[in-house]
């Protein structure tokens, strides 16, 4: 059977980062709406809004253990984005891998309505709707709470994702106290989940533009009309525009605060003499255990500094 | 003492490996089901869902403590069957698996009907019903929301327990991120835990045949009655047969989008140069202590890749 | 300051042993008791079952991590005296260990009663009862559900003494999976957290004679009177004699259906060849770091072992 | 980007060590007062008292993974000062220490109520008290409950701040059980947790002046007027001194029953023969990577014991 599934092996590294964005993300959606789902349609008895963000955290934590030692696990196009603007990933594969990420979120809504389909239509009556006492639009993307002017909701965001980039770079800081290897996805989750209880009462913390346009776009096209983007004034592109802002401040804001003032290049030799090597081996697409060790110690930067080379 | 117990000693492989498989799912039902009954008996006063939801996952997690060193815990049919047909796993062992799994599950209900047999009959005032206020067949095995139908239900199974091996291959792919030695069990819990948070609603997330089967045999006897195999348009087969179902198309996408397209072998060898000499001592049946490291390593297919050989 | 310490540092073994039995206990039950008082006394505003359960299984993970490099971090009479019985720990021991856990309870429970002394007397009016609206008896120590027969009871105690033995010995059991150094306290934690959540709602799962004795003696010192011997038709006894058959019961279940087939010594020798150095120097009371790493490695067995030899 | 971004770099050690402590502590409370927030303005439909024990707990542990490595990560002016009393850290660098901690939570305090300032107008009607059914002064510092006396007040932060402590110094300390490198921050935040679970009720378990204070001055200035100051008897320095008092004798406690009897020495030097070579290095302000892994086994004292030297 393995020998059968050989067949379909591909090579190029390219295809193979997309595959696992793509299903990274399909998951991270899958689990994330599928809490939501479950809250929503069963009015709270099987599950409250911690149960929510920890589907949401959970969920990006396999998320990344599957992609991560084959794309590094961005699944999200704020933080690629950022780490092209940093100069960390190719802008050249960034649209790729935002497609894929992209897709991946489209798909799993699908696979939530698809599995949540009685629980909706006995929950709805048949009413698909955005707001209201049966409303269940949010079960997909995120809205905004009616309090929400629209420049509170771009600080909301811009605050949450900057949060999550800091979060996730500190782990990944090879030169502070990274995560111990194999635990960086738990503690990302982890990032997310107390993202999520900090900050998830204002706009429904969507820190991802793949997470909440991917997801807008099916419930678009499933039969919650074109509600679902003149909902709060028109909400739909503060999730997508204003999270890569947000990302690029964290980042950015690690680095003066933290990243940049590391006694490091010696340090960095010290710590991985063979690092050149990997590298190298890195760029002809044949990524050793070695390698691979390598880049979980190093975190989110591993992989994408070697694109830069 | 520990001399006395010596003599006890099973030297042969397999029934070692039935053994574990048997008391893996057996705690893994003890604590799963019993905290469906705290919950329930209690009428949510010393629990809620989400507690159910940590029961089964903590119960999966020490399930997996207790026999991933000895039988690689499977504690799972749909796992095991699933394994086979990749060719991982030999058909003739999976009989005796299947076995010691729905005894554990069996007997691990008996404990529990034991533990809160007065809170039970406080709770039920002696009537043993599958439906109404007072229902407690809900304890044992799973039973689907009336507004599901039986294709709902049988796509809810295929995606839960999908979701559950696509997550199982994740953490233990030595080419991807694998989950640290000695944390697999935990990961493996959260992976239970986060499919309750986002697909317990609609069916009760069985995703195992043993767990729903052997429960729901044993309320048969106990005093439940036929209504255990009626309920739910006859719901009984579902999670067994559809499970295995879902486990299978898991596994495939997890290779087909990630697993197959590794540039490994080599590798392999690299992670374990050893790994050979160690299969063979595995043969024998004689397991080192680097075995048993380096199956934490590799995870759940480690063991099972022995078997084939 | 630290020479200025020094000057009371005791060499002997033993009383060291006893200081950190007692120190671990006392945390223990500061963290758990402390969270059934918030709870009790906040009338569920500041608290739920489940953060009592958390507040149980933090309270001994961390009472572990001051208790397990000195002393093993039995930090329960019935663990003391299964670990006799198996001929792993010595019974001239055995007392010490006891009076230590006693002692530290009892301290903590007085610690508690302190801490939250304006909180009970606004929450009773200065009635100090162990049954009733406001009964705050429950802070300290446990009491039986009124539906519970004394042999239910008695049944109750025996499976959670048993499951957590179980557990605890899957945890340390280095030719199974054993749990990472360092992470042992986090995982018994966790089982005493699944015990709390699926084996609590009966009679509140002491499932340790300190925790419940001390506690329960100091009450009975400190206002709530005899009652607290009478209630649940003298309760009392139940936790303290039954949980140590359970505790065994786990032990002989644990090593019989997986401990005692390891196919071991070799394994034990290859995993580490200094074992009978580090024995001796254990047995001159100068614990090498290596020892204690090790220690860690054997979980709870490993000190224990030394003891007999 | 990065080379523009090196031109910021600093290279002199103190500087490094008050950006780190200000944005650890900013961190910290932005996730921690943020979770009070959500919980007060969205009035517990999205968060409840466990999902603002969390808040606190993630926050410790991001805050600490973001300055562990370059400051040691006190985040804590009662942590600092008791380090400086027992001859951990010197008394120079203390002031530095204190208002990078403080002038952290004051901004984050700011940010909280920017991100929540659409909510928190929308819950109190632009009316901002400090008591009553809409009262958010809780979101930012802490109040002792009605009933709670100003002893009872002093006793129960002595006892919270003291826990804390001893569970730091527990899980840092390489003689007993130390935590896994790179997982202290999540373990402190769990010691955290507990604190909030088991002594939250009364005074909402400050154990941080900086956390306390820094916010309560914004909350002071931003409009909430004096009544800040007021409340509670002039709560407002109990957590200031007695944090400090209890964190003292905590650490008293712990070296007293635990930390003074190990037989170390020899075993320290077992532990890392290149102890001293690394603590010259770390004197010339450039820290290798083995400095910072060793800094993680040691724990809080590692980096403070080079600073003695």
């Amino acid at each position: 059977m393995d020998r059968l599934l050989r067949r379909y092996r591909i090579k190029s590294r390219l295809p193979r980062e997309c595959l696992a964005e793509f299903f990274g993300v399909y998951v991270l959606i899958l689990f994330g709406c599928g809490s939501v789902a479950q809250v929503t349609t069963s009015q709270n008895t099987k599950g409250e809004y911690l149960s929510i963000n920890l589907g949401f955290a959970l969920g990006t934590t396999f998320g990344i253990y599957i992609a991560k030692g084959v794309s590094g696990a961005h699944l999200n196009p704020a933080v690629s984005v950022s780490l092209c603007v940093l100069g960390r990933f190719s802008w050249t594969r960034l649209p790729f891998y935002v497609c894929s990420q992209l897709f991946g979120a489209f798909l799993a809504a699908a696979t939530v309505a698809l599995q949540y389909y009685d629980a909706i239509m006995d929950f709805t009556g048949g009413h698909l709707t955005v707001s209201g006492a049966t409303a269940t639009a949010g079960i997909f993307s995120t809205y905004p709470a009616d309090y929400l002017s629209l420049w509170g909701g771009v600080v909301d965001q811009i605050i949450g994702t900057a949060a999550l980039l800091v979060c996730v770079l500190a782990l990944g800081d090879a030169h502070n106290t990274p995560a111990p290897a194999g635990l960086e996805p738990v503690l990302v989750g982890a990032a997310v989940l107390v993202i999520g209880i900090s900050m998830g009462s204002n706009s429904g913390y969507a820190i991802n533009p793949a997470r909440d346009f991917g997801p807008r776009l099916f419930s678009y096209i499933a039969g919650w009309g074109d509600e679902v983007f003149r909902a709060g004034h028109g909400w739909w592109w503060v999730p997508i525009i204003v999270t890569c802002v947000g990302a690029l401040l964290g980042s950015l804001l690690y680095e003066l605060l933290i990243g940049v003032h590391h006694p490091d290049s010696e340090a960095v030799d010290h710590e991985d003499p063979t690092a050149a090597l990997q590298q190298t081996v890195e760029m002809e697409g044949a990524q050793s255990f070695d390698t691979i060790k390598e880049n979980k110690k190093s975190g989110i930067f591993s992989i994408t500094s070697a694109d830069v080379g």
